[in-house]
């Protein structure tokens, strides 16, 4: 028999349950790697983007965080966070926020290409640091890592320019995402760090000498390679999801995030339940089905413990705005009825994370993020 | 030579920009639609969620309103709608919520199974209209119409609680946001309307009369067929969007919402253009690209009056967690450079809306949701 989850009092609506002791796994086992290969732990906190989880990680000793835009660096700012890496192209219409914040903290921008320079340039009254962002193949941005003199010539620009202190290179590597097994993820990961030694070494005869910052949460999961790396910025990892799973980045029980949704109804016939969970919740983020069907999430039981593993044959088979349509097996069917609360394993945590208003911990603590 | 957005000055972040005057045209194509054809409209505002847009129905004599959940029809009542239908099948975990409102003003509410009916006679005090959820061939949620018997026999349960006022049948056809022509969504339309009526008609045997409402934007706005309607609850065609313009339900002129975002980097080599607006701003709906790719959003220039006709060739190709990529042509890869805003027209213009948190008409009006 299934114990009741211990906060059902509490569930009204669709609530994101989190379960903080695997949350404090996830870092700690993120935490001893960065110290095993002699890395600089500067975990992204768009996934999470609340105060409250990013406190967990300061029992840890991290300090150093990552972000994807101004007014996040401004939240953890205002949360005593003290170094910040914006993580993402600059906007130049912030540069008046940028301003107040490179004055209150120690901020790093990250730039690619001279227009941003020579706007920054221009307008910042207070010293930031400067990331340039490389392309190493996944080609969604960046300065293509083979364009050794186009980098070398934005470097020396950037050198040149009064508070924008140089700093490295920066690569996000999302090819990892598109592999199917362990291995394969190593080995682009491999590639990418061989690109990058390449243009380090390269600049290093132009008397550059670069740091290098990565950040993917499979390639710093599962590889052992992080030659010349000297910062890693990994975020997902805080709570994993099913798309880390399927990757087999993470085992199912390293998922530290659950969506609980009211059930509303039940059709037997057709093995089908419908929950209020839909795209407005979960994402229309999805995982290929085996049979050709897509995936929106997987279910678990809520219990006296949190949640169960996920029920097999059981998944969110479509969404919409505010309806998530479950398919469940005859062997299941039973456990279904309308009213009850189950939970839903997310297939990205970080954009779950951020359409969700309402959050929870195991212990019924209330956890707000900048959204809410 | 394209003349300066007015409020270019207000853009620092991806802001959805409204056209009032488009979304007044867009209301007032409704309006007289339902006058032609003696419906009642009770327009869906889960689309916009926001008092304001709401307000602009008020011009036209509209005063019942969809909802999508508890939540949104406390904003509305809170804003002066006094009545309401909550299209959603009730969820019995925020009764206490359902009894405060009940009392404030005339709520409807949707069910689909004797738990929910049981559940709300025994905890109401104050009555309520019920709709029965039929379902016409969906298959998302709902009684399958076939099943007289049933449906006949959940309507005597509710005829003799207490507080629950049986309205009658409401049922939303889905299946013609996956046709590909107008006159197969008409037809998809007639076959829900002859199976309603067929239902009406075996119901009326029984002594059971009840009104029919009916409420998706394509069938609404292309087809002329409303026998035996009482009621329509279109949502979308206040905004429209990239969906509807696929469908033929709307031109793009007539789509009233843009997301501007601004540019990040520019790579004129593989012509594409990194924005910010990503799955946090357009989600992850999408079009199919005619060469077999995705499309999460077309490409428009601001000006003067608002905002271009899509660019020709030019598409949000792809969405991550905060960055948009642009393909683009040749020919207008020049009118990209970084720090400039441009507008996104979203594919699915309610998940946009819903994840946004600024908000502009083309007056330089500030617009709130109940999001923000």
């Amino acid at each position: 028999m299934i114990l009741k989850f211990k906060f059902s009092m509490h569930l009204k609506r669709p609530t994101l349950l989190i379960d903080k002791q695997k949350c404090l796994a996830n870092i700690r086992l993120f935490v001893v790697k960065a110290v095993k290969y002699n890395l600089r732990f500067r975990p992204h906190f768009k996934t999470h983007q609340s105060a409250e989880v990013g406190s967990w990680f300061r029992e840890f000793g991290i300090d150093k965080i990552t972000v994807s835009s101004v007014m996040m660096a401004e939240y953890f700012a205002k949360n005593g966070w003290n170094d910040i890496t914006i993580a993402f192209p600059v906007n130049i219409a912030e540069t008046d926020e940028i301003n107040i914040l490179a004055k209150q903290i120690k901020l790093n921008l990250l730039v690619e290409n001279v227009e941003a320079v020579g706007s920054l340039s221009r307008t910042l009254k207070n010293p930031v640091g400067v990331y340039v962002k490389i392309d190493t193949g996944y080609h969604r941005s960046g300065i293509e890592v083979e364009k050794y003199d186009a980098i070398a010539d934005l470097i020396n620009i950037i050198r040149r320019a009064e508070n924008l202190n140089f700093k490295g290179l920066l690569a996000h590597n999302g090819l990892t995402y598109l592999q199917s097994t362990p291995d394969a993820i190593c080995k682009v990961h491999d590639e990418s760090l061989t690109k990058l030694k390449r243009l380090k070494d390269s600049l290093k005869k132009a008397g550059i000498n670069p740091e290098i910052s990565i950040g993917d949460t499979p390639a710093v999961s599962l590889c052992r390679n992080f030659e010349d790396v000297d910062e890693i910025r990994p975020g997902n990892f805080v709570f994993y999801d099913l798309m880390q799973q399927e990757l087999g980045v993470c085992r199912y029980d390293q998922i530290a995030v659950a969506l609980a949704c009211p059930i509303v109804a039940v059709h037997v016939e057709r093995l089908e339940v419908v929950i209020w969970g839909g795209a407005a919740h979960l994402s229309k983020e999805a995982l290929n089905d085996e049979g050709g069907g897509k995936v929106f999430g997987k279910v678990v039981l809520l219990d006296k413990f949190g949640w169960t593993l996920p029920l097999d044959g059981t998944f969110v088979k479509s969404v919409s705005q505010e309806h998530g349509i479950i398919k469940t097996t005859p062997e299941h069917i039973d456990k279904f009825s309308p009213g009850v609360f189950i939970g839903i394993l997310p297939v990205h945590s970080c954009l779950t994370t951020i359409m969700i208003k309402e959050i929870l911990t195991l212990n019924g603590e209330v956890i707000h993020t900048m959204n809410c």
